[in-house]
C-alpha cells in the first residue's frame, strides 16, 4: 500500500495537488445531494493531458476505481463515492485553449465553466446555446450528463454542440472522437456514445465546441393563464405554428411566489396561476415582431389572460433573476427532492396532474416548474413540516416510486438532463427495457472490462 | 440443406415473396456500383415485423449471414453480396402508419421512400428536412448510412431527425432505441450507435422521425464567381455573418456544363467558372430579403460576379433540376469513381486545388460539385477515352489514395453521407485510428457476437 503512495506522489509531485488519507477534503465525500457516501483512496487534481494519463494507468494497474469530477454541481449523485475510488477532480484543467473563427468552434479543456464559455463567445459575436441552470457547472460535467437546460427547445442540447472529444480510456490509452467534419457517415457513432455516459467510459481531456452566430435581437415575454392545463395546451400550438421559441419555461404562481419571498421581488405578472416565460431570438426585429404577432393570436386561443413583452429591461431582468432562482427558493424552503423527469410534450398537462393527486393523497405539497416546449418537468416533492425522519422518507419513497411508474406509463424517462447517477439508478433499471441495460453492459465492459470508471454508476 | 429451406419456407410461404437458388432475381446480386459479387443463400420480402424476427431467428439458427436492403440505391457496396447470404429486402415495408400532429413526429416502416414522406407530410405543413439527392431511396436506408443531402448546412442530417427506431438484433430479440422524449439524460445513446451503422448491428423494423414546420417562404439564389477559390472564401463569410443558408451547393462551370448538354437545358447565370446555388428559407418574406441583402455584402467582398435571385419559378426549376441531374450527367458522360468525402469547411478550397494536380499528374479529368456549407464534396474521377482496363483501373487507384491521402491530412473522413460500405473499407481502415476500429469492432460483437449481420461491411 505504501508502495502504490509513493507511486502516485511521483505524478502528482506537488503537495497542494494530492491528498492521499487524512488528508483529503471533506468536500470530496458528498455531492450536492448525496451526503453518506464511502471512503476515497485519494483526490488528484492534474493539470493537463499527460498528468490524467498516468493517474489513469496507475489507478488501472493498481486496481482501484476512479471517478472524474468537474465543478461538483452534480445533481445526481454521479461523482459521490462509493469506497476506495481516486477523485480525478479536472477542475484546474480551465484553459480556454482557441477559438477557430474558421470552422466556428471553441477548443476548451473539460474544467472550464459554462459561465465563461457563454462570456467568452459572446463577446467576439458567437453563441453557445446549451444553458443549464448552473452557469457554475463544468463543460465536462456538462458533456458528461448531455446537459440541457433552458434554450434547448430552439437549439437542443449539449450533444448538439459537441464536435469532438479527446478521451482517456479505462487502461489509459488515447482516443479522439468526432471530428471537425459537419458530416460523416464512417463507422459507427462513438462520440455520441460517449456524451452522456456520466463518467463511466472514460476521462474527456479536450472539448472541441461548436458554436452558431450571436442572434441579433431577442425579446422575452410573459405569458399568464388561469389554469397550466391552458398553458401546456398553449405550447403545443406555439410548437406547431412554427414560432420557434428559443425558450419556453414554465411555473405555477405558487412555485414563483416561493422565489419572489425569497428574493423580496415581484414576478412582472401577478394574473392568474400558471406562466409561461418566453424568449424569441432572430436575424432582425421584424422578424421577431412578427413571431410575437403569432404567438399572440396562438396563446388567445388558448384562453391566455395576459401577454406581457419584456421590453423594460429591468422588468426583464426581474422575470429571469426569479425563475433561475426558482430551485434555490425551494430549498432553502424546505428539504425536497427535485425531479428532472421529461415526457413526450403532450403528455405534461396530464403528468402535472398527477402530482397534485399524489399531493392530496400524501400530504407532501409539489411544487412544479420547468422546461414546457421540452416535456422536462422539474417537480419537487417537498417535506413541508413532517417532523419524523421516517416518517419523511417513507412517503416520499412512496411518492417517488408511483411519479416514476406514471412517467414510465407516459412514456416517459428518468432523466432529461441532470444524469442517472446513484440517485435514479433504482428508478432507471425499473423502467428500461432488460435488453437495453443489457447491451449498455457489453459496451460499458468494451470500454471499461475491469469496471474502475466510476463503478456502480448508472449501469 | 433441404431441411433449411423448408424451414423458411414455412416463414414466407408466398412464392413471389421468396427466392431460393436459382429463382433468385440477377438485381440483387450486385448494387449501383458493384457488380462483381458472391453467390446468395436467398432472398425474403417480409411484410411485417413478425416476418422479419422469424427470418433473423432463421438465419441466426442455421448460421446464414444476413444482408438488409431497402430501395437497392446505396452508392458504397453495402448491400453487395459476400456470399451465402439471405437478403431481407424490406420494400414492401412500405406503409407510413402514423402522423402525430402533437409529438409532431411521422412513424413510418423502413421502405418508405423518402420522396413519398417529404410529399406526405409538407402537404399537411410540415417538414421533413434531410434531403438526399435519391428521392427513391428508402427511409430505412436513410438512416442506415445517416444519409446527408443538399440541406444539412441549416438543418443537420438524418440522426438529427430520427426520435425512435425498432429494432431485431441478429440473435432475434426486439429492441426500442430512443423514445419521443425531446431530451434525455437516462443511460447510454444507443439510437446514435444504430444510425449510420449500415446494416451491421441490426435490422430497423419502425422508425418514428421528427418533423418541424414547414417554412413559410423561400427563395433560390446563384451567385457567380470567376474561380472556386472566391466561391469558397464567401462560403465561410455567409456562415459567420449569420445568414443561415437552408443549402449551399457548389459547382464547376464544367461540372454543370455537363448537365446542360445531357438535358438540353440552360443554367440561369453564364457569368464565371463556379457557382454556388444558395436557398434561404424563412417565417417571412422580410426575414428573406434582410438575409439576402447581408448575402449580397457577403458575396461582394469576395467578387462575385453575379448574384441572381430565381424570382421566376421556372428559371428556379431549371437551376435545381440540372443540379439534381449532375451526377447523372456525369455517369452518363464517361465511367467514373464518385466520392463523398468531407473536410472541415476551411479546407474545401485545399482540397479542390489537390484534385486539379491530381488532374494534371494523372491525366484523368476530375469533376467536382458538393455541398460547400458542410465541406462535403463529390469529386468524379472519370475514365475519358482511356482504352485500357488495367490503365484506367491503375490510375485510378493511385489517384484514389492520394486523394484519400490528401482528406486526411485536412482531417477529414472518407464518407460524408453514402457510407463506408465495402467499396471505402480498405481507406476507412487507412485513415481511422486503430484504437477507434478496434472499439467499433468490440461494439460490433456486443449486437451480433456470431457477425452474421452484413459481415466484411464497414470493419
Amino acid at each position: 500500500m505504501k508502495n502504490r503512495d509513493e507511486r502516485i506522489k511521483k505524478i502528482i509531485i506537488d503537495e497542494k495537488r494530492l491528498f492521499l488519507e487524512d488528508r483529503i477534503p471533506s468536500e470530496y465525500k458528498h455531492d450536492e445531494y448525496v451526503t453518506d457516501t464511502g471512503s476515497l483512496y485519494g483526490v488528484a487534481l492534474p493539470q493537463n493531458k499527460e498528468e490524467i494519463q498516468q493517474l489513469v494507468q496507475f489507478a488501472s494497474s493498481e486496481k482501484i476505481p476512479m471517478i472524474v469530477q468537474g465543478a461538483g454541481t452534480g445533481l445526481s449523485g454521479a461523482t459521490a463515492p462509493q469506497g476506495g475510488e481516486l477523485v480525478i477532480d479536472l477542475h484546474l484543467m480551465n484553459q480556454i485553449v482557441e477559438l477557430d473563427e474558421d470552422t466556428m468552434t471553441l477548443t476548451v479543456e473539460p474544467g472550464v465553466l459554462l459561465g465563461e464559455i457563454h462570456n467568452y463567445v459572446e463577446k467576439r459575436g458567437y453563441f453557445y446555446p446549451p444553458d443549464p441552470g448552473s452557469k457554475h457547472s463544468s463543460i465536462g460535467g456538462n458533456v458528461a450528463t448531455n446537459a440541457g437546460g433552458m434554450r434547448a427547445v430552439k437549439y437542443g442540447v449539449t450533444r448538439d454542440y459537441i464536435r469532438q472529444l479527446d478521451v482517456i480510456l479505462p487502461d489509459g490509452r488515447e482516443m479522439s472522437l468526432g471530428s471537425l467534419n459537419i458530416k460523416s457517415s464512417s463507422g459507427y457513432d462513438l462520440k455520441n456514445l460517449f456524451i452522456g455516459s456520466e463518467g463511466t467510459l472514460g476521462v474527456t481531456t479536450l472539448i472541441k465546441l461548436k458554436l452558431i452566430p450571436l442572434p441579433k435581437e431577442k425579446r422575452s415575454i410573459i405569458v399568464a393563464f388561469e389554469t397550466l392545463e391552458h398553458a401546456t395546451d398553449a405550447v403545443l400550438t406555439i410548437l406547431r405554428n412554427g414560432i420557434d421559441p428559443t425558450t419556453m419555461e414554465f411555473f405555477e404562481k405558487e412555485a414563483i411566489a416561493l422565489s419572489e419571498k425569497e428574493n423580496q421581488l415581484d414576478f412582472p405578472s401577478q394574473i392568474g396561476n400558471a406562466y409561461l416565460l418566453i424568449t424569441l431570438d432572430g436575424d432582425s426585429r421584424a422578424s421577431i415582431e412578427s413571431r410575437l404577432h403569432q404567438l399572440n393570436g396562438s396563446v388567445r386561443q388558448h384562453h391566455a389572460l395576459e401577454v406581457l413583452p419584456l421590453t423594460d429591461p429591468k422588468m426583464e431582468h426581474t422575470a429571469w433573476f426569479l425563475r433561475d432562482q426558482l430551485l434555490t427558493a425551494v430549498v432553502n424552503y424546505t428539504e425536497q427532492v427535485t425531479l428532472d423527469e421529461v415526457v413526450p410534450v403532450p403528455h405534461v398537462s396530464e403528468l402535472y396532474h398527477y402530482t397534485k393527486e399524489l399531493e392530496k393523497e400524501s400530504g407532501l405539497k409539489m411544487i412544479s416548474f420547468g422546461h414546457a416546449g421540452d416535456g422536462n418537468l422539474h417537480t419537487c416533492i417537498t417535506r413541508g413540516d413532517i417532523q419524523d425522519e421516517k416518517e419523511w422518507q417513507e412517503k416520499r419513497d412512496d411518492v417517488l416510486d408511483k411519479l416514476y411508474g406514471k412517467i414510465q406509463e407516459l412514456g416517459g424517462l428518468p432523466s432529461a438532463e441532470h444524469g442517472i447517477g446513484i440517485i435514479k439508478k433504482k428508478y432507471f433499471h425499473k423502467m428500461t427495457a432488460p435488453i437495453n441495460i443489457e447491451i449498455m453492459q457489453q459496451i460499458k465492459k468494451v470500454f471499461d472490462p475491469e469496471n474502475l470508471m466510476n463503478p456502480n454508476k448508472v449501469l
